[in-house]
């Protein structure tokens, strides 16, 4: 036993978790009293605007347009989040069902008890509540994601127009403001999460007192939801804000030559909507989905593990409490950004950004150390595929700090990779005088090139933890990588924050100079952005190894020997997964930008005034091309992921399930980094001309001319990559190992049906 | 025993090689018929060009042009494939040394004869002599690779020219020009591959006798040395090529405003030499290695099977008897094309060659039947790692039918994809109406979509092969795809000709009409091109597993496990690898293009009336940049394929080498089958435009247009992915495996020592 009591750490967790939703509430009043005034319009108090007083650069005028834009970006995104979720509680209902149905018909719907499987000798509760309660886990997972990305983006469009007005008096408070609201989403999401975990692991405890392995079994449902809640997020809300922008762009900048974000363009609210609904709200149903599976994973091993045999509680709870430790260090963490130093300069934006990423960590490292010297015994075994594997403390140790550090070097790589301070995006900024075509082989070749060190960062830590503590040292290796989750969405969700701000500042008619303010802010968020879909990237893929493992011992499979028709297919054919997905999404964005770019073309062509800026231009019609083009395209791609694992797992059996998640696993990744850092570089390539600021930058430049023409093309063909395809990516699959794991008993059931007819 | 007797089958083999010899010199003499005239210039008899007398369509001054840049190509294309073997031949000097000294040092330079491996109570060859023999191996299997790429271009060069003039009489004559030249590479290829592997089996007997392990296992060797060459022809061409390419394309399409292969261009002559060395060396050298490898990967397993210990000479000899009918049934298919009927029409050119690929699967199968029937006992057993597996005879039919007949969905998939005349390549088309970005978007998701069906029926192929009859089942399986190579090559090296007949006649400033016809012919020739990589991708992908397995098998694993963390980190890096070999080919490619850009910018600059064709460009200096691009250029990507597993072995031993294996097998497939449709779709999709032949494909042209405009740039970003990376992939999972076959007894015996020293 470590020497936490049992009692400290029921106390712990929550504590932990209600500070960091208090440090998020501090974050969101200091947001709060940047006032944002509207006189003369009847809005609640959220919307009521009032003007700064010591504010006096631009004129009132402009203020009450940024609350008007404000508003109606925040009108447009929550509608189309409520007109979502109505579709997906019809998808969680039907889903719920096909959980009860499939895990209730493993013993015929039997309300016997059984003799448990692993902890021999003693008897465990009946198939049937392990289908109740997967279905109320899964219940519960939908709901907290779903909650996680509305909160995300009400925070975001709460903050949009205020980091706008904060530019006025310097790049160093709009920074501030555009960070701290991003600190409010991840300390919120962070804490929330674990809070409803630890809730509702007590309260399932109600029902299965000592049966632990039901109990962890059955929790593992919470992933199931986060993660498909996640998934049509992540689709939705990239197809609905890429839709908008490359229409937005295709139209206004290419052809009509208009800034971006330019409120003549028709399809401009559609374009800052999408924002929040695509990046925001689905960046954090990931995240959120992604932190939950790593602890259902962790703790379902444990649970069949000594921790789990012997009742040790604290043990037990140690995938809680090192989040637990991880929600202080970046309380502590965030302090450095807002409060122990300040931005003066735009060049000074990323470096601290990236501090605090480097501040985390290493702080983070020190508190893995104590957490695990305090809650874990000194030797204890874990289960490893039949067998049990002798393990010591100090090895979790390692496991969890290698985690957290592949998360910092996957970081600082993608960083490198799609900042423009670095010579890879000057060198893709430097092909485009020879035209787009270079420019996107150049593009393409260094989204391949940026996969290297990652997939060596996630193969050492997978190396380490997997030969130090077997699939438990996989799962908290994720864990590690995502306990500083609070910062990592912090700085995530500063990117989003940023560039409504631009688009808020170009529509209201700001000055140039707060335009080019909030460029700044926005390039080094379209960088953090591509840092945090790393984090998202990496630590999916350390999830879903430890969901492949806890699905192989599930299903009763003692090794997965790729030397076997029915792995190797289901090796070969999970690797093309990704490819059929990307081409969906990719097609679907495709197709609704083309009725985008009619639309606004339309416009442009039969409103008479529009181009003048004397009429206004019909926003709706745009939101709605975007609304229902995602919801509509989001539901072939969704069945794909979602039926891919229950056909195989069905049909083909548990050896050719391992082998889809193994090759999709591995394939994905690759697909998935070398995605969003390419459409990352393209974005930077195209902000490095316009912001000028070397000479090479300026020889390249300015504004239309023709090297910057060639980037906006690239711009625009990376848009999907980086926001629709690439981090969708991850949850395919996380998902598909977590759902493999929830429909395991059936699959060791009644699968294989296929093989069994030949 | 199956009813042929040994000696009939020591008959039989170089008889079919000789016919395909016989058959391929006919067809060359049907071409050489075609004269082409030059008086009053100094040539050898091949250059010596005797105007045809019933042509008068176009002026003699036309018929000399053409002469002269024929010879220009030719002797372009010589000249860069000597400066390559050059080159190459310290490669193969260095590279057969380690492989001796490593091979050498397993048994420590012993002199001594061993017990069998396999074979147990007998006396096998000294390890020394496997060393000896598989270096020999490698050399041999260097040398006819390298001459099977320069008869190729020697070929292709050959009929360039003749094929435009023949355009003169009408689209039938051209066609079936270009037609004859293909097969004349086709079956010399095809032919001399068997005749090579035939004679080095019976002289490498001479010493070996009775010890078949040890023969077989040396003669792996040989599908090493194919293949290393390959590599670099495919690396090395595809950089020289595609620089050419897009270099012309850049300033002579989008900046000048001067047609395609304009003379004017001062790239134009390194582009078309570029065909030659890339799609058609390049392809000769990867379709010979993988038939090498497939043929000794089926011999290795035999050996060590029923068939080597019983010493029945005429079933272990079933690999090349089936290669041996292959040849018979495509002479019969080629018929079809050439004299059973004529092109009148040019939409008959597509249908007419997709005729050729069902027409000889079909008569394959029926030849597959006879072949096993009458080589093969009605039982046997086969080596199945560790354990022997009872088979009969028409099991192997199977196996190599269903290689077959994937091969050929494969083909029609492929074509599907890229040709003009379905709805994808329309739809590409068509988003060109709103960009090059749309057009990009589209032709990416064309190309993931595109790897939907061929995996499935890889993985059918797979799935039948391997239960059937284990690894000796893919790699005649994989066999059987590559039966009718005689027939895919032909149709393959009939776009390039085509390609370059184009060029000549546009150099030549022949008419419009003539224009019109060999563009008809180079479209269908895209789409076969295509077809042709699908070919080589799909036999890649079965040859690498049946080398996979015999890697397995010889280095005494018997299980590839990927629930222990070596081979998982083994198959996270093996999915890496394909994007960091296309990052390097990419980078190559996009950065030699610059310079070709910055030469041919130059010349219009600097040499007063080169636009108005009053003055020759300097074409030398381009032809030297792309030379000295692809040879300094191919060393890093060859390197990365080469090293990774000797290191690999090495340090990280036979487990973690696998899971490489396995990992770039699967990522590898699908990388290089979307990198070569999307780019064929996109060539295409703008010959679609240009072409102009629906209402449609009006609406978008013409030439110049926007769309247009659009078109050609998706059209230069996938020149490197359909020449470059796409098709270096299938070399680069087919080399790794081989290159770790023929090193297994090294590894196995000193391997891992990373591990062993932790």
């Amino acid at each position: 036993m470590g020497s936490l009591s049992e009692g400290l750490v029921q106390v712990l967790i929550p504590v932990a978790a209600l500070v960091g939703i208090g440090f998020a509430l501090l974050q969101w009043l200091l947001v709060s009293r940047i006032r944002v005034s509207a006189h003369g319009q009847e809005k609640g108090y959220k919307e009521r605007l009032i003007e700064e007083e010591e504010e006096g650069v631009d004129n009132l005028d402009v203020t009450i347009k940024c609350a008007e834009i404000q508003n109606a970006i925040s009108v447009g995104a929550t509608s189309f989040l409520f007109t979502e979720y109505r579709y997906l509680s019809i998808f969680v209902g039907v889903f719920g069902a096909i959980i009860f149905l499939f895990l209730g018909s493993v013993k015929g719907f039997s309300t016997k008890s059984e003799p448990c499987t692993y902890n021999t000798g003693n008897i465990c509760k009946p198939a049937l509540a392990n289908a109740v309660f997967s279905t109320i886990a899964f219940l519960l997972g939908a709901v907290t994601s779903v909650l996680s990305g509305f909160l995300g983006m009400k925070i975001a469009t709460y903050a949009n127009a205020r980091t706008t007005l904060q530019a006025r008096k310097g790049v160093g408070k709009a920074f501030i403001t555009a960070f701290r609201s991003g600190s409010v989403m991840g300390f919120l999401l962070a804490a929330n999460g674990l809070l409803v975990l630890y809730i509702s692991i007590n309260l399932f405890k109600l029902y299965y007192g000592d049966d632990w392995e039901g109990l962890y079994e059955s929790i593992t449902g919470y992933g199931l939801g986060g993660s498909s809640m996640a998934l049509f997020g992540r689709v939705g809300g990239g197809i609905y804000t890429k839709a908008a922008d490359v229409g937005a762009d295709l139209v206004g900048k290419v052809e009509r030559n208009i800034p971006e974000d330019d409120p003549r363009n028709p399809a401009v609210i559609a374009d800052n909507v999408g924002d929040n609904v695509g990046d925001i709200a689905g960046m954090g149903s990931d995240l959120f989905g992604s932190y939950a599976e790593s602890t259902c994973a962790a703790l379902f091993v444990a649970s069949i593990s000594s921790f789990g045999i012997s009742h040790d509680y604290t043990a037990m709870s140690y995938p809680l409490i090192v989040s637990s430790m991880g929600i202080v260090v970046c309380l502590i963490t965030s302090l450095f950004a807002t409060d122990l130093s300040e931005i003066k300069n735009v060049s000074e934006i990323e470096p601290s950004l990236k501090r605090q990423l480097i501040i985390s960590t290493v702080l983070m490292t020190a508190g893995i150390a104590i957490v695990t010297f305090f809650a874990l015994p000194p030797d204890f075994t874990l289960f490893n595929f039949g067998t049990n594997k002798e393990v010591k403390n100090w090895h979790l140790f390692f496991c969890v700090s290698i985690g957290l550090w592949a998360g910092l070097v996957i970081g600082y790589i993608t960083e490198y990779y799609t900042s423009s301070a670095y010579s890879p995006v000057q060198d893709v900024a430097d092909s485009c005088r020879t035209g787009a075509a270079t420019n996107v082989i150049f593009g393409l070749a260094l989204g391949y090139k940026s996969v290297i060190i990652p997939i060596f960062a996630i193969a050492v830590a997978i190396y380490v933890s997997f030969s130090l503590a077997a699939m438990y040292g996989i799962a908290v290796a994720a864990l590690g990588m995502l306990s500083t989750i609070a910062t990592g969405l912090a700085i995530d969700a500063y990117g989003p924050i940023s560039d409504n701000a631009g688009g808020i500042a170009e529509m209201a008619g700001m000055s140039h100079e707060i335009r080019e303010r909030t460029d700044a802010l926005d390039a080094a968020g379209n960088t953090t952005a591509a840092i945090g879909k790393g984090f998202a990237i990496g630590s999916a893929a350390l999830v879903s190894l430890a969901l492949f493992g806890a699905f192989v011992s599930r299903a009763g499979l003692d090794s997965v020997d790729v030397l076997t028709p029915k792995v190797f297919i289901g090796l070969i054919v999970g690797a093309m997964l990704p490819y059929w997905f990307s081409a969906m999404t990719m097609k679907s964005v495709g197709s609704a930008a083309l009725k985008m770019v009619e639309e606004v073309r339309r416009q442009f062509n039969s409103i008479p005034g529009l181009l003048e800026g004397r009429v206004k231009p019909d926003y709706a019609t745009c939101v709605k091309i975007s609304t229902d083009a995602s919801l509509r395209e989001m539901i072939p791609p969704g069945a794909l992921v979602l039926l891919t694992p229950l056909i195989a797992g069905t049909f083909f059996g548990v050896e050719t399930l391992a082998g889809v998640l193994a090759g999709s696993l591995v394939s994905g990744v690759q697909v998935a980094i070398s995605a969003s850092n390419t459409g990352g570089a393209w974005d930077n390539a195209k902000k490095y001309i316009e912001a000028g600021v070397s000479e090479h930058a300026k020889s390249l430049g300015p504004k239309g001319s023709n090297a910057h023409k060639a980037a906006v093309i690239g711009d625009t063909i990376g848009d999907p990559l980086k926001d629709t395809s690439g981090p969708s990516l991850n949850i395919l699959i996380k998902l598909m190992a977590v759902e493999s794991l929830v429909f395991a008993p059936f699959f060791a059931a009644h699968g294989g049906l296929l093989f069994k007819i030949l």
